[in-house]
């Protein structure tokens, strides 16, 4: 095969791969001045609202009591530029409309939706002094909150979730999930946007833990590596197709703790205060208080 | 200790390091010309194919139906020049010739691999369009097309398998493994690109996934987080050492299902339609449309 | 609402933010030439080590034997530079003294701490030339050392491992587990810088793979994807809360493999050559040389 | 002077250079969306256009001609997208108006301005051409017209000049004198946008070489290094300061050649064919042909 | 020529260039912890300073009247941050000393210096809008404030010096020359930091201007480009060297105008309100309200 | 306007760029494998260059005397692959063949080259010394060796200029005026590669020095600002275009002086020891230990 073959091939392949038959529903043609949500972008939003929410931990600054305000001030002052801009190219994502003029309409949301978020960090940040804690407390390994924060995956993974929650409550199209799939790729921990999840909640190691969009998790809950908290089967519609939007995921009241593996599957509770074992398939209530594990391994 | 000390086991330690006896095989040492396979430039194929597949979801251009083929066009041109030199490197590292002359044969044989994985690439995009689709249809929680291709793990690593498994079968040593372990790291799904997987494919949350290289995967089938088709044991050569190639993982007929954890084990057949739930250990034949399960947890 | 609320909503946020009150344990104050242990810069002496011990294969350099001794010079020096930089932000972070004549002292311990890390690498190759060796023998899927080194998860979170816990053995704070940790957010693969792990040591897949703070790992040991060496429950202190250091984690004796996600949890031994199938729960001694399986599913 | 006193100092002089007195008129407040235009976005339109003007010599592509027009397209649609911002940013920097409905029509303005710059390059092409023509032919030190279009400063200079000089013709503001004091720093050359310059213009060296904003230049002149096209005094207004767009810069007919280190001061008119001698000072109307002088140096 | 040469070249090149005798007056051998002063440091250094002095004209913040002080907050801290680390660099380049208690005294002076100059910089933004301002008023062709500021090299060259002066005025060795190089390499302004020069100080076009390290500028003065400063002859010491140190640089008295390549050579003195014509070689004093120029050239 | 137009404008435009009336001789079209010599790469050479030359003063690395040999050596490896590279496109560009053997050819011509341009490294580091002390010696600014090594730059320039003689005297095409016009866009001073210059060389200031293609500067000269050695008139050829090659410009003697501004012009020769005075032009030959000046200046 001669170079100029090459050439041909590549020629005409673009050919084909630039027709509109080819990309159809792969293609995301961008109107004038709506570029999509960028993941680049929405990792440094996260950099950002982690280096305000535990200020001197991450970034690169070097904080002390008298300038920790001006940075606290640089920083939220980007996010909310930065966190408009994701915010309005999530509007325009969805919307359908032609006219200019809604671009405005959807600057203008933005921008009050990246407010209220800003107004939420205070708040934010007692919840996750909570998360801290849980983990700090829980685990024999850890030697300080510094560390907690610094090398748990597990306080990245609820940073995101509590971020791109709060997003979701405000209206936020796509961003939230783009948020949490941030964390998933960095801790192997997914927790869908739309997950209610209550304080001092901690997950240990991490890696493989689903909880689904329509979960509900009390207060003081642990799970372990490998957790499972998904949906069993979904209502098909007239096409055969899921229903979207219908509760599916599990119940888990306060106190309880998941072990490694377990899976945890439909919309049933798992009772206040409730031991579940590892590498087990649950897909009925568990009463308060229960424990329940797997039955033994034959030798 | 002094200054001077660490200064002295510096140099010695470089001397004890740079002893040939010291490194024997984990030492590369490249001819002139023939680099390594690089994993940042893999990483930088990877986005380009995927902005070419996709076009408008990645990269940052603006797409809009005019000027699609400019960017086709210098996109497809990089990907070209980029590949061919990452093949060159694997062909060269898997070669023992010392003749100069063969570098340029290598050099050919590049291109010509490279012009044939370009072409292959309408045909790649119309299967990945089923693999979306698929997992569009399958998730209530997936609110588009736009969606599933910019958040979903899975179209991730389905999009590396697909490119590897291209690159597989055009002889590529190295790189196709390399691109995705880059899906492995950043999703948790590890298929080996030796592996055959129809279309409409996908998996939902997907950490931990593993399919094995030998492993046959029908049309339609979904997988769960966890879910494992792996080798149950290997034939043993007379040094005791595995030996290399045999078919040992699963064959997955069409419309199987699998739930989260459940992990199928050697070169047996899940019959067409069955369904498999979580956290099981399968090493049996299943038949067509089958339903096996875990036994019930003990209270 | 209009541009002059959010900047309010600005303005007033940032003094929330920046009371005392509000960021308490959740902020890290640096004094004076004491930043934080850097997880960007970890990640450089990682890839530093990577190539200083794997000669070639990490790294931009083309490396043959009469440069050799050159590129592993240039590199050691930067790592002593680096790591003396890291181990000081590291005992900074758990001193509390104020005197600055502290930092001095500290800074003496760091170079000496980081210059005995530097006198250990030759051995720390030799071992990990044993963990190279055991993964290619053990996978019938590995075509060469180099792939083994290039592509396998299991070697970037064995070296990782094997640098934090010379680094944990020779007294350094954090450091060590924010080394493992990169490699837990890598691979999947979890290892606690404390735990003991013999040489031929291996891990096929690994995605998900948890080893604990305390855990003993014998000779020849072969782990796949999913598995947890846990703690089964853990004495409380007069508070209820965990006592830190008490071993808790399984003993894993040489010879043994342990297959996809089996849970081993609580200070039990494994005995040698036992051989542990998939998506079991074991909390109890296992005699040398036996096979436990999960009971067969139901269909 | 104790750490703590540094602390002190910097927070009040944080507060002495907050106060609006201090800073008047030094300081640019931007209104929401409409940044000031920014001298590396410039430097990046500069490149690009020079991309496109000389296919293949800048940049990082390699050209041929059956991908030259992807490449083309590309870089044109983003060189309209970026110019489109600056214009904005320039045109905003200049407006008093408070109405945000102005950004909009600033918008429109800009798009339109850089879609008619964009129409002129293959004017400004064709021009260039005769630049490079002339700076080859008479340079008996020129190799090829590669070398003059890849090595020349004048070229680099007379580029940005002819780009400013379009801008300046469409009444963009700021932005012309930014981008030829671009070149000024790159090369030493300083041609104001306003002037007027023919084709077939070259300057040999160019270090110093200034032309001033009313300057008209005729077809195939030739400067050297250090050769000034200056103003000699300017009317004061009634406040005695200089009325600004007073023609007060020289004409310079078609064929002169100015030698290094001559001043021309003054509206006065070097006539067609004309050569000035190196080093002296010019305040008065040369004749056509004539060749004037510095008298001779004593010994 | 073969390959082994090339290697056998380099080898025995290096053994060379490695030699002591080879290098010896122009290496640099560092003390550890005493790094060189960085040019790359120095240029952030400046560029965070200009945009402390011209808020919103430099960096990339969107400055508003509310958040300015957590803008200038962050810049000043990171500005005494990175200037005493270099001002520390610049200081251990002096010494000789070895003990390494100097460190810590010159470390605390390196603060103590940088502090002062912190201190200085609202008095640096008076002088500099005077500066601002004279560059605005004798140019016919500056249309704003904002475009002297972004676009004039002379105010870029004047920022340079006024913050290099500083610096030299509290004794920092080799900095203050960086800082001044720096501007000659940007603008070909080249200004020795021990210049003194009054308020409303103006320099058009600039190119080739060089003023000298003992040159005394009073208040109003204005050059053109290509105007020297400098000395005439040195008294030379016994060993036939110049004496360092002596006034040798010309007086400037105030409201001078010097036109374009003008040389004025020795400790002479410009009277006040003189106005020196260009190209022209002075080296005797010039009375109050004279007017020099050279004598026409021959036709 | 409509945004629509504007898109036909770009497409309409693009079409014009791309039709090859248009670009004719402004376009390199590259063959396989043969890029155009890079400025950034000969940026990066330079720098390279620069800190083998003067250790420890360019570059980032803190040498000493026992590292030193690990850092020369890396550098100089690097520099020969580099360096190899671009002399490589520079043989391409000027070839015309398109035989694709001739590549290797000119590949091993380019590593010959490259390999003897560092075996005079040593030599050029000998010389280098001799220019830095005459830099030194001869201002009564200078403080130390350091600080003419780290600040003038006129080191810079006969770095660069010494750098690129030696390749144009290894016959390599179009990189050393590549390279000496990197130096005259950082310094303003221009000097062609192809002039001869002794030792112990300084210029002061340096801003519009002009160096002529076939100057031959002798021993122990020192030049100021804006000196010219330029051509005056070139002999023309039957076309009327000036005859390339022909010895044109000044030959200097042995300790000359030629101060600010002086402009020398064709095959002259000032004689050993003479001084030049400042803003002269000078077309005669002028007498060994002669001193000649402007006349004086009229009042």
């Amino acid at each position: 095969m001669t170079p100029l073959n090459h050439s041909d091939i590549i020629t005409s392949t673009v050919k084909r791969l630039s027709e509109a038959e080819s990309y159809k529903k792969l293609c995301h043609q961008h109107r004038e001045g709506e570029p999509l949500p960028s993941g680049e972008i929405l990792a440094k939003i996260i950099v950002l609202a982690r280096s305000i929410l535990f200020p001197g931990f991450f970034g690169n600054s070097s904080i002390n009591s008298r300038t920790l305000n001006y940075h606290i001030g640089v920083k939220t002052e980007k996010l909310f530029e930065l966190l408009t801009e994701q915010i309005l190219a999530g509007l325009c994502y969805e919307c359908t409309a032609e006219e200019s003029t809604y671009i405005e309409t959807h600057r203008e949301n933005a921008k009050a939706i990246s407010a209220q978020f800003i107004e939420k960090l205070p708040t934010m940040r007692e919840i996750l002094a909570t998360d801290v804690e849980a983990a700090f407390v829980s685990d024999p390994a850890a030697q300080s909150f510094g560390e907690v924060i610094l090398c748990y995956p597990a306080i990245r993974a609820i940073s995101n979730y509590r971020i791109a929650h709060e997003l979701h409550l405000l209206g936020v199209p796509l961003i939230p999930r783009m948020i949490t799939e941030l964390a998933h790729s960095e801790t192997g921990i997914d927790i869908h946007p739309g997950a209610v999840i209550g304080e001092y909640f901690t997950i240990d190691h991490g890696t493989g833990v689903v909880i689904g969009a329509t979960s509900i998790i009390g207060k003081n809950v642990k799970l372990y590596q490998g957790v499972t908290l998904g949906a069993k089967s979904f209502p098909l519609d007239a096409d055969g197709n899921p229903i979207k939007g219908i509760p599916r995921h599990p119940i888990i009241e306060d106190n309880v703790i998941i072990y490694a593996n377990a899976t945890i599957l439909g919309r049933i509770t798992l009772g206040e205060g409730a031991t579940i074992g590892g590498n087990i398939w649950v897909t009925e209530d568990v009463a308060k208080g229960a424990r329940i594990s797997q039955i033994k391994a034959k030798k």
